[in-house]
């Protein structure tokens, strides 16, 4: 913690924060500069981030030199993580791990469907909400129990590992019955009572990034999980807010090497939510296992005219299908596999 | 809804669509113009808003022309709704409301004499978080029920309404013991069950508008605690994410009169999450209410220095004190009282 | 400057920084706290900040201490800076000042009608481009050399000073024999050779803050003019861009406390282009006051319907003349008169 | 063109629109629905485009249903443009471009030194600039002349095509004689009188996209040179300003095949100044070429720590050697060569 001081600050106001990062155990080095005088603070600096700094007479910033999260951070684990979601799947090795599937389970029959379809394709996890978030209240919410009960018969019958979202806490003994993976979704990724919970239990979650979050913002929620005890944590860049129109949300492809430069933690890219669009899914898909990103997360339907939500955004089978062969040959261009 | 069409786009993509719109019970109208075709849907738009058009072949945007929202809109309700959250407290109508207190509840003793300070200073409700949402797992949560228990100590003492922040589901039963009005936190604008609790509920909510949603997001939040049958929502403004970083958080002044213009609810404007910072705590609470703001939300803290959360952005009592008085003349000119 | 070092940081890698440090003639001092070394240099940060010393092995951050603009200042000059725009018009005192006329000069006598208007209300500047910035090639451009002598003879007829648009370097000598005030356009105010001609006059310059420019480089962009010797500069928040589509643009009504704290330098703000609407024209133009702006700069036309540029957020005469009777209101309510 | 009506807009009301409709020369139908009326417009669409239609009393909304742009238009021209920038290279075909070299051009020798190290990792065109926009008055501007003279002695040298910077309409004459592209960076997107000079010459023009700037806006831009007869123009995608701080800019992948749907104009990638950090250019740049992209323009700097500007997001020679080999890999994968 760097603690920069106004030009007009007085020896009383250096001198009370000084006494005040003694009170707290820590250590103060005082360096006066040419125009400013700054107060540098060594010890933990979890202990000082919380004090309000800032509203000690005479300062005029506080610069934080370390992250604000520990577990989630590359320092504290140098190795990639490699999550082990069962049935053989590992999200973060040098295999890709495709989820693909529809937005809302709609049908057992269709879901059977779409999942075949995608397991042959090169998929390994089933993605499908039964619990929905959407922006109006008189849309969709989704089938409930009754599509995880689907998705557990899609498993039964393929094989695939499944993937779900979970918005409710009181959901969540439900939700571990039937899913291998807990989706948090962008909406709730600062929901931070649900963070604790799914961290509770041992089950691997998939973390998607908010729409208006920082990279940061996404690791200290991630370190929610981690801290509870649950180190099975897959994060995802989903697009976040920008001025542009032209896309629903803006994928911000960076933010794949940037997790990777923070974290140990494996990152996948949901190409359907950022774009909104189906035609934009393809060359974003591809755009993000060329970025470097464990996995990918697609939305699938064999009807997109009928399907009861996000049909705008996603694929038709034969064009997933399609979609596949072309990402298995970057893979194999960066040295990966799909 | 209009349907724009591609240039190239066919005779029987023009059918197929005509015919979908037909099986949906509404009525389609083909109008081909020079450069495009585009097709007019009459009838409840809500019916068709659900169907992903977008996918249909030959189909290039789809235009709403209605609001997704009908409870919360000024279509539905003509007057200035004025949610009375008791004690005589009315929020909307020609007298402000300003609700004032720390950003957490600390101790009883602390808490009481804030709320006797902001009294004094013509606040009529005292803001005060029990749980807080921290995004940081390190940082203080709150302290819980025991803190609920204080707010309601101070009410008792003062006669201030009280409003506190609800952040899990199964703590409404708890909050609603305590609190006048239910604060639903920025981050928990789209945590669309705990909006549905709510509404279930008669009790007075202040929606705070999320950080990246847009002000017709807000709008649909609140549809949520609405069509549930809880007409007492105020909306407040808490700044948006954008690129400035010298605040914390960029406070849209304009979504003030822009929700006067298309909702009947009662907004009230937040300067201090805004903003981050106790300097500019005031300027804005000035233009808020010369937008023509329903009232502010305010932290206030004897202590900057120790406050255990948000100490940066608190304003001490006496310049709460002087700032009220300054909002008293802005009142005054633009025909309102404090 | 602060230099954060990778907590793998070599010996070698330190000395190797300390040497570069020293060899620029600047002072380092190295601190080993718990988790990092970091390296502070002292002396002229202008010498240091322009060495890329993110790619020196070993560093993870470099932090800047001091501000990167001088004579923009506040540090640099305590007291408000009032610029004399001639004709008794001082721009920063407790007079507020306000700017009004149509988007584009489009006639004579049209211009000299709403001079006329905006002169009996209480403006005491005349805007009106003559040159037009516009999106498309196919739209209105301007009058040119014809609009700016309309202005010219609006002045003589009614005393008031002239501000209009200079957006290329080529016609600045003309520009410069017919206006008070040079603006510069939201597009310009990166347009850094453009800034340094205008630096090199004396004229009063009103530089617009660019869509997607923090308040950092807008004084910077300033620093531009004001390193050429021209200290009268105006400061002008016009809106910037941000997701939110129900404004043209998001006014940052934070930038004007943020600006006065930073700058002695008068700041104005435009509602009219900011929101984009008429109706938000108003309560932006009052929120503005409140916030301490020191004027505003407002577009007015008789008949908006058959306006050549900007019609939909221009104010007729008689909704300007209401505005200014309520701004005075609230003018007097901070201490200010208009 | 459709303008919809409040939802108590006067019979008079619509009849004053479908006056004004039909003066204009063009075709107004009227459509009542169950709560909002309105009126489509038939014919050319520019004609209204620039009627401030929103001001007439009734109207609510106007939505424009045509591209504001023609010549950029895919409509206009639907196979793929391939700009031939002399020397047998050609963007937008399916051998991809790679343009390579220092941010600042800083001396001959050391220009020369890059040309020849560029052009061996496989690089057919030399950047470098001579002007340079810098956001401080106190930074290094460029050499100028001299840094045109340089390039042209690297071209002859080595035979790759030269890219530079054009910022100043005073220069162009200079700078025609010096290099084979124009560049018209970011800042200067909406300089649209040095848009339309550019557009007088047929030198090739990569106009860059600005940092606030909507892919429409980008469009519309390049309609200003395409519409004073230049068709020679590369767009360039170089990261868009939001809340991320993590980067300098957020590269908006998604715009690679967005343009690509809408207009038949090549497109680069700027991973350098998109992510401002060398590390992450490589990643960003492979993520590019997968979603589409014609070409990449990257910083290569031999001495990074001493390089006049931008040295922190410059790639060493032998990193830009590796990565090129990593980027002719995914080019085989999507059918392309480099």
């Amino acid at each position: 913690m760097i603690i920069v001081l106004r030009p007009d600050a007085t020896e009383k106001q250096v001198n009370h924060l000084v006494a005040k990062i003694k009170s707290l155990g820590l250590k103060p080095w005082v360096s006066k500069g040419v125009e400013r005088t700054i107060i540098g603070v060594i010890g933990e600096e979890d202990i000082i981030r919380v004090q309000p700094l800032e509203v000690f007479p005479g300062v005029e910033r506080v610069l934080q030199i370390l992250k604000p999260y520990k577990l989630a951070s590359r320092d504290f684990k140098k190795e990639d993580s490699v999550i082990d979601v069962g049935g053989g799947v590992k999200v973060g090795s040098k295999k890709l791990v495709v989820m693909a599937g529809p937005c809302s389970v709609e049908s057992e029959k269709l879901l059977i469907d779409i999942a075949r379809k995608v397991k042959k394709a090169g998929a390994t996890v089933l993605r499908g909400g039964a619990f929905k978030p959407r922006t109006s209240p008189y849309a969709f919410q989704g089938l409930g129990v009754q599509g995880l009960k689907y998705l557990a018969q899609a498993k039964k019958e393929t094989g695939l590992r499944i993937i779900t979202e979970l918005m409710d806490i009181r959901d969540l003994d439900t939700v571990l019955k039937y899913t291998d993976i807990i989706q948090i979704g962008a909406r709730n990724m600062q929901n931070f009572n649900l963070l604790k919970e799914v961290g509770k239990t041992k089950r691997p979650v998939l973390l998607k990034r908010g729409m208006a979050n920082t990279i940061k913002e996404l690791l200290m929620s991630a370190e929610y999980v981690l801290s509870e005890g649950n180190f099975s944590v897959i994060l995802c860049e989903r697009g976040i807010r920008t001025f542009e129109d032209a896309t629903r949300f803006t994928l911000d492809i960076t933010a794949v090497p940037v997790i990777k430069n923070l974290s140990h933690l494996p990152v996948v890219v949901d190409p359907s939510h950022a774009t909104g669009k189906w035609g934009l899914v393809g060359p974003c898909a591809k755009a993000g296992i060329a970025a470097g990103a464990d996995g990918l997360i697609i939305e699938v339907h064999p009807k997109p005219e009928e399907a009861m939500s996000d049909g705008e955004q996603s694929l038709v089978p034969a064009n997933f299908e399609k979609l596949m062969k072309e990402i298995e040959k970057i893979a194999e261009a960066i040295g990966r596999t799909l």
